[in-house]
């Protein structure tokens, strides 16, 4: 299993190929309690993205998921065409 | 094997736990050409992390990946003490 294959979609779908930027954030702490910082980190993740790629406003997905020791932020977003 | 198991540290390092922050931004890209705008995103991304966490400036660790359609940045942050 390659190291990205998280990347892959799901399910083939059949909307029209487009392209898609996946954002990661995971932190691992060793001691809990400190500041959730990843909700605000999320908003101002995205305004940096908008820079550069034309972000389809609807079709942005947010995830946190706390796993353990790990706090993650997945950030999943299909960009208009010829966004990039 | 989990989502997130790719964030789990290849060996156990005898250093002191510290908290670890690994940002991974991915584009899959349907068409190749487009400008390259990982290596940019990379600075702004740290500038952000940095306004909430105290990042140890020598010890973020850059890669930047292409593998097939997927362009991969992959950041990750070895957190100072006390640093959330």
């Amino acid at each position: 299993m390659g190291l990205f294959d998280f990347l892959k979609p799901k399910k083939e779908t059949a909307s029209i190929a487009r392209d898609r930027l996946r954002i990661i954030v995971a932190q691992e702490r060793t001691t809990r309690g400190g500041p959730d910082y990843l909700p605000m980190l999320q908003r101002e993740l995205l305004e940096v993205i908008k820079k550069y790629v034309n972000v389809d406003a609807d079709a942005v997905n947010v995830k946190l998921i706390k796993e353990g020791e790990h706090d993650v932020l997945d950030i999943s977003v299909s960009l208009q065409e010829g966004s990039a």
